[in-house]
């Protein structure tokens, strides 16, 4: 069996904050008939993919903040979604604010196959930013307010992806930038992340150290890290532009196992970039470099799971043998 | 108390089967003459750094190979090392081979105080290729044979070097491809961390699937992920050119907490990069992103400790809800 899949990232450009979601889901299908007509067989959409990115937005009582969040997929917003899925056979990666019915809110990505039921989800762990409102910040970041930290760990899945099966998993946005996240998918022999997120061009939290310029350079940096160092492709797929005056930086890319990039959105508006992805280069690095049976070392990694903050080191001075 | 500190990695070309250690060390001392002219306070060697890479070598019998490893630091051929650190006030970083009082064998770095004291001193935990002769290779790459996985974890030592002080750290070639090792590191507050590497511009493990222009992408890539994940500077340091046949690729980097490459050696020779380095950059990715405190999930990463090598995912079909 060929293990080719054309695989699409679609980029999507802002969502302002007035806009309702039929006006994104409006889009959203839009990029999947074009997918479709180039013949890509998975969509990959951003984080929080319905909706501005709200957690800029300071709200004291999240009970009036419901209306950011699903409840159920597909709902009456999003069932064009599922139906574009079955229409042209293409499986989707969606990003949203999930509540649950027990009240409890996340910030959830879904692979939805075409048959429009949901192969695998994954809810974000690393969630940036604060909780409260801070009066330092020029723009709240507030996600630790309006989620919960992800219940559901790092599942991966192999599930049928286009022609062929594929071992999937998922990232959320920052999720990419530490390599637990990604090594916890790769001890499941993932093949395909699909990772979403929405990435201001400024970090407002940096008080004027970071150079704005590395920004996408972190961005792109930790994806092909991730993707050479646990031999997986990656589709990393932003919100771009500027919405509600706060700008996205876009980026959007599909790398392969050798962290090289194949494909990139120039862009900052809804935009669909395309790969064909051999997921049989999944297998080199784990045979060679990469052979985690071989190499791997836990007993040496201890502290990555026996301690969540450093440590200060002890001091060594001259005389002190 | 400023926090700068002029690093240099100082890049070695080949050494030859046949050549002595008074030939390295020589060479190794007019770096340190250049070094200290230049205003650099610390000077990081490569990976076995005083004689070829031999590994490459199969011997049936390690006995007959205890010409390869040392057994006491200084000892009168490393002494010109000692002496001239002394004599010039830097510090220095050396790889080497060590064959421990009770006849263990490990890939060894050590960093030597202007005293001539050994400040911190790491044993190689991620050692690549095999343990016995393999007719498939053209290049045999033995270091499993010639040494056990180190017993020492990742020390962190906070240390005088140059006129601050610094968290030094060191990793060793292909430990900087696991982002298990930078982030023990990290986990212990690192600031500089010391890398020497012996890496071969072919893979001979490859069999002809990796494209051999990714092989300085790849060494490169790990280098600046782990630093900019970490917050740290890091000099990973060559041995180059054609050894005994055999080319190593070079190629040398100094890195900031950005990720960025600050210097990089271009030569396939001794050749010898400076960087200033300002210590206080590291705080940034501490405060911010990268504060552990806040946004690390250890208990998400429970397979990273807890199993070795991958494990398939369970397989989800259509229907299966």
């Amino acid at each position: 069996m060929s293990r080719r899949l054309t695989l699409a990232a679609a980029q999507l450009g802002p969502i302002q904050k007035a806009e309702g979601r039929e006006v994104a889901v409006g889009r959203m299908v839009r990029l999947m008939e074009t997918a479709h007509r180039r013949g890509a067989e998975v969509v990959v959409f951003p984080e929080l993919a319905l909706t501005t990115f709200f957690p800029r937005w300071y709200e004291e009582d999240l009970a009036n903040a419901d209306h950011w969040y699903e409840t159920t997929l597909p709902s009456p917003a999003t069932a064009p979604l599922f139906a574009a899925a079955r229409r042209y056979g293409i499986g989707f990666h969606l990003g949203y604010a999930e509540k649950t019915p027990d009240g409890r809110r996340f910030n959830t990505a879904a692979y939805v196959h075409p048959s429009g039921e949901v192969a695998l989800k994954y809810r974000k762990v690393h969630l940036p930013g604060h909780s409260e409102f801070d009066p330092q910040r020029r723009v709240q970041h507030l996600e630790k307010r309006y989620f919960e930290v992800g219940d559901l760990g790092f599942p991966v899945v192999r599930a049928p992806v286009g022609g062929t099966e594929a071992n999937i998993g998922m990232l959320i946005c920052n999720d990419r930038r530490w390599p637990e996240a990604w090594r916890m998918l790769g001890l499941q022999q993932v093949e395909l992340v699909m990772l979403g997120y929405n990435t201001p061009s400024l970090n407002m939290e940096n008080r004027g150290f970071e150079a704005h310029h590395l920004r996408v350079f972190h961005s792109h940096l930790s994806v092909q890290a991730g993707c050479y160092q646990n031999a997986c492709f990656a589709a990393a797929v932003a919100k771009a532009g500027t919405e509600d005056g706060h700008e996205l930086f876009g980026h959007s890319i599909i790398v392969n196992p050798q962290g090289e990039i194949m494909a990139q959105a120039t862009s900052w508006g809804d935009e669909l970039i395309l790969a064909d992805c051999d997921l049989g280069m999944c297998e080199l690095g784990r045979r060679t470099i990469f052979d985690f049976a071989r190499h791997r070392r836990p007993e040496a990694y201890g502290r990555i799971t026996g301690q969540t903050s450093s440590a200060a080191p002890p001091r060594w001075t001259p005389g002190q043998g």
